[in-house]
């Protein structure tokens, strides 16, 4: 495959969104919006790939780093248009071969198919393919003026004569040339217009003029929708979690009601599993097959075996590893914790920094007591355990293999195993003192109505 | 601007609703169909509002005062239509000046702006105006009879020809009068009709008798919709709620999924904050900026200030006031408690009728033990106090700033700042036992099967 | 009214599932597939329902035998057709008098409204009448040759002229025939065909050349749909929510956002029963009037008394009776439990195997400590009792009326009625003791980072 340059621009200041947080860094699918259009132009075949940001953008740059390294930053400090910022990439395009596309950061939904879409264009001949889209209403973008498969130029809606206007073919978010023929070009572009800025689509005429060959490809509308509003945020977000429904059914995953679970970009299910309502997926989850979720779950970042079954009302987070057929039940919050194949927590329980090992029972009420204020300390439980119901486990704390915790035990110090340990007081009873308990109650109540 | 005397009309019965509560009491965003109404009225400059309300309607008197202390009550006896519904209100009319509109109650969605459509007409010479829409389906509504800007009646459905059944434009619910009119007319109203009742729309047809200038204005399908039963009810909602999502998008909040949440009528969001899937607010909830609010949260009656963390499944209620970078997280029930900044309360706790300081640790699994059965106590915490997991706080009680109680005790004394309070037995372990126990577990199983 | 015999066909693999389980035991509405077809033949007035399972489809045969002992089974070994799946009946419609139907067994929407539409043609004088639909979308599906009144022949898609495609009326799900035109035409019935397969469809060509009078009755197309994947499953599940949330709201229930509610095939909901947004029910539900359910609810298998208030946030499962105004909030479970009237269980609860009485109060934190690793066991509490915060109730166990549990008891003794039982330690305050914990806890973390 020919080598591929992207540069992708990102230097807007994006204020619509209303937003001290920079645009393409809002997440879809747990992802910021520039992640997105990292991972496109990666699926496309990049060779390399460039990022523009804008002066305050730090931030933008620190968060696609983390995600992929190899990225090169380059800084607009100006704000001179679309070929300006282009143009800070300077340092890859110059000695660049094969292609180079310049990419719109802020379309989360971009995918490599819709690079290969004008990138084949060029494979076939071209020397300049800008990708088109026909929105269902066009007004507000570029027009393509075409003659035939041949591009003429860009119109911009405001310049556009009311023919022109009446066009369907927009300009999209990728532009893809010949290295040499963006080289030799992209200083071309003048800013004689109303802004006084440089823009990429005057490439267009530009290439033209210089007997290039200049076409275009398509792309879904849905695929190069841009996200300049916190509205476009929620519709891509939308659209994003309907493709991901639709590609889990068709992979045999049952989904109740689809319109009620969201997924995250990365999340992995098997096969045979059923998710009932009302299910959000963070990043980092990876379902075996045979595994149910009930109702109301909210669940990150954690490894599920086979024939688990997670909630109504669970709660799972920080790197967690759950072994097969785990039950997590109702108000129980799992925190990067290992638990082992067939242990159940049902009910009302926090287990946080624990390792579980088989087959234990993890009584209602159970909290590992993990934290001193400044420390996180390990809870190790064995196999074939069990915690009595309203166990305070305080870590560090072993309890060994086949213990067993008396419920309502506060446990401060290690069980070996197979022991016993109770750690709570012995009842007393006071016969008829109930009555009197209330009238202190009720006298109390009258004095405070005085 | 010229005095305008409202009069809503909420004397009807609604059977069609099935319900014990009158119809204009059901909530739409929280607050009660004939609240909406009211608020309208009041947006739309409204100097004085009556309310004609039925014999069986005390409930709804008493919901709609205490709301709006200064709405005139006027109670229709006997239904005899609409005419002599707004005639209850004579008392008002009796001496008004300027302008008098009657509005139906059961209208959720009206604005203020939708009086103006008619009110602007009497601004601008009419006599009489009346709101028309244009519904998809004109089906069972009143038609405008005009002749251009002119309505010379309204014809009712069933009285309708087949060529006035065409006629798109239909009878709202706000009619509009020079004071002088409506009182000269109201009483002209006959009832020489099928049902022997009295119809204010009949006010049209006498006022062009009368040689008044009657027209009419138009208000969107939405504003004007007017609701029966419950499936228009929570069609009434989702319109509500639709319109909500999209101002607050606009204004800088990240709704992941704007159909998953719910607002209520009063609620207030500051910018950048990100709501996650499926949240419901109940009324008397305000939110600072840079809050992040994750899934599965129900939150009413509380001031959130900056950068809180709420959620997943956090519930609050009651008056509660929670300080800036206050973390509530799953499982949580915060109610009439006020939260100082910085404090963290992150699993499994109820904290209600509590004082709580800054920069606090709130354990796992922590109670506030604040009735006795018949009273409801205090519990006052500190600030950079650490409240050990499974703690069982029994009110009154207060717990000295930098204090520190231990994992799964009951606190029923005062602990003073800087201590270090037990309340908790000390574990035994009985080693070996373990087998027995479930010997013993085993053999009654046993007993029972036999 | 004439004898019916259903022969319901369920042996197919159904592998665009994608599922180890049988295509018809996937549920809708928490009933499987095929139960809902057998529920519409059974509504239809069918005297003797037959279904025809492949061999590998015990699962099929157990399921539909609990829900209708009656139903008769036959096993088609070989997959050789239709016509060959519904003579595996043989015993069945070899002695039948009346009318013989066959059903496709995939089809969880079907009502006993769309047998009559062709039963109807019978009792008319036809000897055949095959149930069609008119899909948005014919492709595909077998199309219906007519003349009039008559149908001619069903051509398969892939068999059928252009003009043929172009016809909108198209074969549904149910064959019904005169019980001897069945039985002398079914082995009639050929395999010459690319599959080699034994269709159904072919019968009506064959009634047609043997002279007799062969119509058909239509379906709307929502009761007809098939299921063969995972997406048209969760379509008939969101259509199948639908009817029973509109035929909820016209009976007199609110559903303040009906979409987020998900109803059971079996649920039985009283009059003036207010619903929050995100209510799941299972099956096995009643509940009687002025019922609230507040948001995020997940309940199965109760029922529930009139002016009750449940949630938010509360799950109950496993057959509960709840008496009427019982109050049970947010984050607790009820599990095979009966709770009297005017109790309450406001928050962080798990009552499992428990018998209360009237106006008990259970405190914040109580747990149920029913199981004990083998067994599980009952908790008895009185009326007017006081369950004091985070108890736990060590089963089995009863506590007498009016008596009173001090909070952060364990309870392991039976307690007497009005009598106070107190199980926890004595509080401790140890002065200044904090810092040092503090100063503890910062060398340990000091001594890890090194």
């Amino acid at each position: 495959m020919t080598e591929l340059l992207s540069i992708i621009l990102a230097a807007g200041e994006g204020t619509r969104m209303k937003s001290a947080t920079p645009k393409v860094l809002h997440p879809v699918g747990g992802m910021p919006i520039v992640g997105h259009v990292v991972r496109a132009a990666r699926d496309a075949g990049s060779t390399t790939i460039g990022l523009v940001t804008g002066p305050r953008h730090q931030q933008i740059r620190d968060a696609v780093s983390a995600l992929h390294p190899d990225v090169v930053h380059f800084e607009q400090t100006e704000a001179k248009g679309t070929a300006h910022a282009a143009s800070m990439a300077r340092e890859l395009f110059a000695g660049a071969t094969g292609y180079v596309a310049v990419v719109y950061g802020d379309h989360p939904l971009l995918r490599g198919v819709n690079f290969r879409a004008v990138l084949d264009r060029l494979d076939a001949g071209l020397d300049v393919a800008i990708l088109g889209f026909e929105p269902r209403d066009p007004t507000g973008y570029g027009r393509f003026i075409t003659d035939g498969d041949r591009l003429l130029a860009i119109r911009e809606h405001k310049d556009a004569t009311e023919a022109e206007r009446r066009i369907g073919l927009c300009n999209a978010c990728i532009l893809a040339f010949r290295a040499e023929v963006f080289r030799d070009l992209i200083d071309e572009v003048g800013n004689d217009n109303a802004q006084g800025e440089y823009y990429l689509t005057d490439l267009v005429s530009l290439a033209n003029a210089a007997g290039k060959k200049v076409g275009y490809g398509v792309a879904p509308e849905n695929d190069v929708m841009g996200v300049n509003d916190r509205s476009q945020l929620a519709r891509a977000e939308a659209l994003f979690q309907q493709t991901r429904r639709e590609d889990f059914m068709k992979a045999g995953v049952t989904l109740r009601d689809p319109d009620s679970v969201w997924f995250s970009w990365d999340t992995e299910i098997g096969r045979d599993v059923t998710i009932f309502p009302n299910v959000v997926f963070g990043p980092g989850v990876k379902i075996a097959d045979n595994v149910e979720i009930r109702a109301f779950c909210d669940i990150e970042d954690v490894v599920i075996g086979e024939g688990a079954s997670i909630g109504p009302f669970a709660r799972i987070r920080g790197g967690a590893e759950l072994g097969p057929n785990v039950h997590l039940g109702n108000f129980v919050e799992v925190k990067k914790s290992k638990i082992g194949a067939g242990t159940k927590a049902g009910h009302l329980s926090y287990l946080g920094d624990a390792e579980i090992g088989e087959k234990t029972n993890i009584g209602a009420g159970t909290i590992t007591c993990n934290y001193d204020g400044v420390n996180k300390d390990k809870t190790v439980i064995g196999s074939n355990v069990f915690i009595g119901s309203n166990a305070s486990l305080v870590a560090p704390i072993t309890i060994g293999d086949g213990a067993y915790t008396a419920s309502g035990s506060v446990i401060t110090d290690d069980v070996p195993a197979d022991a016993v340990a109770f750690g709570r007081a012995r009842q007393e009873n006071k016969p008829g003192y109930a009555p009197k308990l209330r009238e202190k109650a009720l006298a109390k109540k009258a004095a405070k109505g005085k």
